[in-house]
Order: structure tokens, then C-alpha cells, then sequence
């Protein structure tokens, strides 16, 4: 056994590091709408040079309950995973946005993507930060450059929007999706106002399931026009909700992915949903 | 689509929390081998409760150059792999074993596995930390119960350990493994005594290839009674050395396993070959 | 680039050849329940030998509507996965048995795994089947080296025999199952004697989702006692069938593992399927 | 648990019959350059309206020594794969050209994609069968739209034919390669003349990997106009030739992307094969 090329580990680390040219930053969106400032992160791919650069595709990606926009950064892994993916061509170079919707503190802060009381998140989303991060990184514009994803609350804020602007989305995959939930009455004045409770509310308001359900022909016809992929795991108390939601679409005649993997509700299985969700929103877009 | 199970979030994640019953601790142990105290980690499986209870395999789980006893708890994402896995029946309970071999400051803190000037790590590994480890922790106890993996210089580690004490191991599984190495003369008398020289040549020393090239019968034959699984990216730079190891192997009649998966001398590789390592170990236990 | 090692690819596939030395054989088995001879496939692993041999585990490989005892081998592709998953030891050696229960004729020949009129399969299987050919082939005898398994109607019978005999079997994997389904009264006399009309009759009858729904106490306690195995693809009609008996179980704290993957209900599904079922049933084996 | 939805087991087989929408036909060419006739296999997607349809792209799928155009519909199981990759969007809808280069009398019929004396089959390829078929099936007829496959003897075909005519493919993607070969003098006239040893030689005189070594600058620049996937078993004895071409490309800045999967020289491999070459040549068509 002759050894041609034996290398020294340390240069092996160095050349290693050059693979890491794509980033993640954290911008700031002043918001009339909600009236605060709203944080984002936003990945720009390798060779991203600005708005004078290429024009990109781009994915928003929400985070769940209780998180921030500093999740799929720090926790889930995005850069090395979308790097390494668009690296075999499995994904195509996007900009990937990810708004804050949310905070650990769920009493007193408002999460989620719907709009309630002095929180417009919805009309923040669709007026206020896709077409001023659309404008600054130079990427979407269009229903074809334009996907949606998103865990657990932000799977089903991900189904949701693309449910009420399906003109607006080529895909959506939606990760251990919250797609509807129990609610009950407000028991004290208090909890009418806890921030909890209205996320919940609205999540119930918002049902997907639902929506399909009552959807008319129209509407039908206009959910054909995404691409849909629910992935939710096997243990995961959420799951029967994407079973439901799947089921109810093909009933319908709307085409959907369904994968029931093994797993629960947490991080290790939405790390392992990049590797599928990257490429389906690189396979829709235009 | 009638809801006939719909949850509340907040229920869903408290359940989750009670998932996580196994932990990462982080244990001292003194060595007069080595005249310090070497910091290392345990995971305990879910339902350990002592040298009183169950006993349990051992895997040792090594680290890499600059690395430390933290890398596979902190980056790795050991303990919810090893969790999932049990989970499903794919890794039986056992107790992990990572020991600290190195730092980040490999210019003055020596890392590596062999017994160098001074820090005799080999004799430390099998004389103090396999006999008290696994006393202290009711593990192990002998090859059937046995296994180790590694990546990069603990890949390199992981299999130097495996070829020179062939009874002591079950299996073997080196990701990205630093399996030999060039070397030059030192140019200066200070490079002399620079760790990084030094881990290097020992590295040069410890040639997993040659190890396998001068081989005589009866070495092979021992050989033959580990289980070797060797795993590298097809970027990684070291990706060659387990190749030739592989062949070298083969050209004698021992069987290994060889995968050459999508990917670079980095983290998320090291994570994803958990799914494939810790199930291979635990299918070579007796 | 030197080539060390170049070879002449005839020598290549004349060594592949070599590797085939499982068989799969077919053997009738004359049967006083049924008043018939039954035609059974046989996997027997490299290196087995009889009766003298080692005793094996032994796994029950069960056909779809329509289908025979020679399925698995000819379409399914059995020989060489399970033959492969050997050689990795992710499935340990072991015997299959893959007895007839149909055919294509299925309005005149009776297919299923159910006792009906003039078929009374489940007594052959249990009482005739089982014994005989664990004493023939030296495998199987008890729970823990017994396992079972199958595909469409199979995989409705590897469940319902599981359910019925949870002693007798370590686990079950049922793929794309016939879970339950529609009956209605029969139309005409013919009808009722039609053997595709009694055999979806005797599914229902034995419907596995009404027998966890009524299961008592004790039987969900016997029930805990079998490693369970539900996977169907996300296009396949028969999907709600195993996600409903998933989380019937689950209700009531058995607990299984659920896969939805990509697929529809055809032998591209079930080729993969058992790179999954076959180290599972391994797993589950004492 | 209740039944909403439970269905008769022959209604879905009934409705999966009609995915087969897609075929694979058997034409003849007749050669002027080969002074025969030569079958060819086409896969035709669902939906192909002849020559008046949409322009699709088009992926030449090449078999083995021994084999023939037959292999990959017989054998491969390519319909069913491609059809569900097409399904789920990882593939798109292309034509798959896979003409006869054999047979199983080695020694008396000519194998092989070179030009040997009586045998000019690459002349027969580029000059007659690209233009004549991709009229007839209104597919490829660029480099974007075209792109090569193969296995064993036919991964070394695409490859040597990515690498004279760099051109005409977006993409190559070899299986178990035969890359290169050891050749010795003929011993006897008529082994001269022997068909298999006429093979032979021509897989040496066209060295993928002496290709690559001597390579200057502008035939390097045109193999980075490729993109190259090299896929082969860990037990196959060929091997070591992908990984020496991922190698030699490498040293010369072409990048390749390299899997060594478990397993030997047989169809389970290139059948799993498939659903990497696919999603690779749709990602790299246009």
C-alpha cells in the first residue's frame, strides 16, 4: 500500500475553512404596521454581491412557538446544510428569510403569523417584509422565485399563507405542521388577554384543515397552482394533522407530499427535514 | 375531515420534554499516568442508575484535532442521535465515553491518541480510563461489550487503538480518518518541541496503512476479529487514506465497510454518520 | 495517476457469481386442514445445511391479494437484499417462509390468511405450516426467533396474526396493509360463493383496527409484547388504514413505529421496504 | 377509532393501474456505419405525443458487458423508478435512448461503445443513432438537454464519451465503472480475434483515467463544462478506478461528485443507482 497523496491535517482544516463563503446576518425591519422594529436573518448564498448582483430565489423560513429568528441559524443548521446542498446542485443559490414572529416569553409576547389584536403579523408579512427584503436582496418578485417553509407554528403559518396567496408561492413544506388546534373559553379577563391564549385562537381561526374543507371550486383550482409537502414525525402528537390535511387535500384533487418519518418534535427532525426541503423548493421554483 | 384528535402546542411540547431521560456528565479523572486530572464525558442511557444497575456495552467516541471531551455533546448532537436510536430498537442502551485528548491550542497543548514525550495518552487510555471507566460507570468488561469510533484524529485514533489491541475492541468505525501523515525534520529546535510537530509524527509513527502493509499471519488474523467500518466525505482531503486503508484491508481478507458519502471535513458530516456508527457498533456487541 | 490495481471485468463477474450461495427453494406442503397441498418458498441462508445445521430465526414473509408463494422471490427481490443486509449484518442469517394463500384467480380461487368455508387458513398456518417447517428447516420454535411480515393483504395477516398469537411472534411489519374494509350484503347467491367477495368479507370480520379499539387490558398487555412496524406509501388508498391503527395503538400505550414514505401501492415499495422490515425483524430477534 | 374512510382492496388496484401511463418501447435503427440493424429501447414519459409533442430532454442509458438494450426495462426496473421520480418532481419528464451494444456470446459478438475493426460503434453512435433518434422522439438535440448514464462497461462508455465529446453532455453518471483495464499480448491468432479480447483492449486504449493525466489545459476546461457523478460498491472489485478518476479530476480542478454505497457488481446496486442519476441529470439539464 504506497501512499501517493498523504496529507498534513492541519493544511486539510485550513482548505476547509474557504468552503464557508455564504453567510447569515441579522437585519432590522422598522414596521408601521406592528409598530416596533421586527428582527431578521437572512442567508445570502456564496457570491451574493448585493442588489446589483444576480437575482435570486428566495425561501421564507419560520420558526415555531417560542423561537426567534436566530433559530434556524443557531439551532437548526441552515448554512452548512443549504451550503452543502447547493454545493451538489441539489439546491439552487437563494436567499432564505427569516423573520422573528415570536419569543420564549409566550404569556407576555406576541407569536405567531396571524393578525391579531395589535399584532398584524400577516399584513406585516405580505405588505411590509416581502417586498422590502425582496428590494434589498435582490431576490424573488414573482410566485416562481418564491417558496415557503416553516416548523411546527411556522408549518402551519407556511400552509396558511400559501392557502390564502396561493398566487403568491410555488411551494410549501411545512415541518410538523401546527395546522389547527383545541380551544376554549377565556376562563379569566386575564387569560383573554395572555398572549398564549390568542396564538391559540388564532391558530383555531386559521384552521387549514378547515379551509380545504370549505374550499369552493376556485379556491380548489388556485391551491393546485402550489407545490405542497407535509413531513411530520411518527411520534410527533401533531402528526395526525398533516395526515388529515393531506387526505383532505386529495379528496379535493390537490396534490400533496406526506412523509411520516421517525422522529418527534424537535430540532434533530427539522435539521434532517432541510435535506428535503431545500431541494423541493429548488425543484419549484421556476 | 372531521378533527378528531386536535392538540394544543403547549401540551405537545411539554410531552417532548419528558423524552429526555439520558444525560451527558462530565467526569474527571485523575491519571498518574499522565500527572493530570483529564476531564471526560459519559452519556448515560435513559434508566441508568449506577454501577447498581444494568450492564451496559461501552462505546469510547473520540475526538479530533483541537477538539476536547465537549465536541461531541456540544456539536455533535450525540445525545439526541443516541436517544432517537434507542428509541427504535436501531442502538441498544450503552454508556459513551469521551475522553479529552487535545484542546484548541495545539501549538503548546498536546492532542492525539499515542504515547508521545510526556504524555503517555495510550498507556493512559487503556491502563486508567478503560478499567476505572468502566468499573465506575458498569459498562464494557470485555470485547463483546466493547466498541470505539472517531473522527479525523480520533478516526485515526479509533483504529491505531483497534489494530494494536485487537481483543479489546468488537468494532471499529473511523470517520474521516487521519490515518497516516507526511512528516519532515523539524527546522528548528523550538518546532522540535511544537505539540502540533509532535502530534503529527506520532501520527507518521502510528501509520494505520503500514500497520496493515507489514502485518504478519497471526497479526491478520486478530485483525479479522474487529469489525471495521470506515467513513469519508468525497471532498474531504483525507478521504484517500481510507480508501487505501479499505484496499489494504481487503488485500489481506479482512473485511471492512466503506462509505464514501456527499461531504467535507465538517460537523454535519460527523453528525450524519452517527445514524450509521452507533447502529453499527450496537449490531457487534454479543 | 498510477494504476496499481487494474482489473480485467471478466474476472470481476466471475467472482460476483460466487456470492450467491443462498438459496430460495420451493416446497409443498401437504395439508390435512386444507385438503391440499400448499406450495411454500423457502429462503435458506449461506451456509445453512439442514436440519443438523445451526437453529436459525425464521421470518414469515406473507404475499398480497392475488398473489403466490412465489412473489417475494421473483418480483420482490428477497435473495439478494436479504443476502446483502447479511453480508453488512444488519440482518442476521435467518429462514423465510413464504407460503401460498392465493393466486390470480381470485373470484374462483380463495385467497387470504383467514379461516372461511373449506379454508381455514389460520388453523393451517398455526397448526400445520408453522410446525412443520420449523422442525424442517431447523429455525424458528419460539417467540423471540420468530418474526412476521407482509405486504397489502399480507400485511393485514402479519397483523392480525400478530394480534391473535401475540406469544408467538417478536414483531410485525405490515407494509401498504388491508387493514380493514367495506363489505355489503351479497346481491345474488353467486355473489355470495365469489371467493373475492369472502375474502373481503373475512377482512373485515377481522378488522385489526377493531380489535385494538376493543381490545381489553390483558390483550393490550400481550399486544405491548410485540415490536410493531407500520409503513405505506403517501399515494397509496390503504395509507389511513395504517395511520388509524398507529394511533388506535398509541392510545392506548402500544407502542409502533409509523412510516409514510413515497410511493404507491406496487413491488417498487415494497423492494425497499425491505431494506427496513428485514434489520427490524433482526433487531427484535432474542 | 372510527372508519371514515375505508376502502376495498381491488378498488386500488384498479386505480393503480392507471399510473402506468408511461412506456418503454423496442425500435430498431438500421446502421449504415455497423452494417446492421440495432435495437433500442425508449423510454417514453406519460404524456409523449410523438414528435409533435413537447421537446423533451433526453438521457442515454447504457448497459453492461453481456448485456443489452433489454437490461435496464428487464432488469433495472428503470420504468417504474423513473415514473415515480417524475411523480414527486425529482425528475422531470425526459426520453431514455438505450441501445444494444452486446449480448451474452462475449467471445463471438462484439461488446462495447469504442470503435474496434468490423465495429465502429462510437461512429455509429454520434453519427447515427443521437441525430436519427432524437428527431424521431423530439428530445435532447443540445447539451443542455442531453446528458449520459451507464454501468460497468457503460459507465466507462459515458464517461469516455463525456470526455471526447464534452460537448453534447450537461451531466455524466457512471456506475461501477470499468474505467480502465490490464491488457496482455493475444496468445494465439484466434484469441486475437476473440471478441471479449477485442473488448478488452479497446477499454484500455481508451484509459479514462490516462485521459484525464494527459489532459492539457483546454481539454481540462472543456471537462469542467461536465458535471460528473462516479458511484460504485465498496465490494466491487472496480472500485478503486472511480475513485482514482474522482482523484485525477480533482488534482486537475474538475469536479466530480464521488459515492462508494455498500455493495458489489449487481443489479440491486444500479437499481438503487437510479434514483441518484436521475435527480442528477434533470438537475443539470437546462
Amino acid at each position: 500500500m504506497k501512499r501517493i497523496i498523504i496529507l498534513s491535517l492541519a493544511a486539510v482544516l485550513c482548505t476547509t475553512a474557504s468552503f464557508a463563503q455564504s453567510k447569515i446576518i441579522t437585519d432590522t425591519l422598522p414596521s408601521t404596521t406592528l409598530g416596533r422594529a421586527v428582527p431578521v436573518n437572512v442567508y445570502l448564498p456564496r457570491g451574493f454581491e448585493g442588489a446589483s448582483s444576480n437575482h435570486y430565489p428566495v425561501l421564507y423560513l419560520l420558526h415555531g412557538l417560542y423561537g426567534t429568528h436566530m433559530d434556524w441559524a443557531r439551532t437548526g443548521g441552515l448554512q452548512t446544510v443549504l451550503d452543502e446542498l447547493i454545493g451538489t446542485g441539489e439546491a439552487v443559490p437563494m436567499v432564505v428569510i427569516m423573520p422573528c414572529a415570536g419569543g420564549s416569553d409566550v404569556h407576555h409576547v406576541q407569536n405567531g403569523y396571524f393578525n391579531v389584536k395589535d399584532n398584524a403579523y400577516e399584513d406585516f408579512f405580505f405588505g411590509e417584509l416581502m417586498p422590502k427584503m425582496e428590494a434589498k436582496y435582490a431576490c424573488g418578485g414573482s410566485k416562481g422565485k418564491r417558496a415557503i417553509a416553516g416548523l411546527s407554528m411556522g408549518g402551519g403559518g407556511s400552509v396558511v399563507y400559501s392557502q390564502r396567496h396561493p398566487d403568491l408561492f410555488s411551494s410549501c413544506y411545512a415541518m410538523s405542521a401546527w395546522l389547527d388546534t383545541q380551544v376554549r373559553e377565556a376562563r379569566t379577563p386575564e387569560e383573554k388577554e395572555d398572549k398564549l391564549f390568542i396564538t391559540n385562537q388564532s391558530v383555531r381561526e386559521h384552521s387549514a384543515l378547515d379551509f380545504v374543507d370549505h374550499a369552493d371550486e376556485a379556491t380548489v383550482s388556485s391551491l393546485k397552482t402550489v407545490k405542497w409537502f407535509l413531513d411530520c414525525g411518527d411520534d410527533d402528537s401533531l402528526m395526525e394533522l398533516s395526515v388529515r390535511l393531506h387526505l383532505g387535500m386529495k379528496a379535493k384533487g390537490i396534490k400533496s407530499e406526506l412523509r411520516i418519518r421517525n422522529g418527534v418534535h424537535n430540532w434533530e427532525y427539522w435539521h434532517t427535514a432541510l435535506r428535503l426541503s431545500l431541494p423541493f423548493a429548488t425543484r419549484n421554483f421556476d
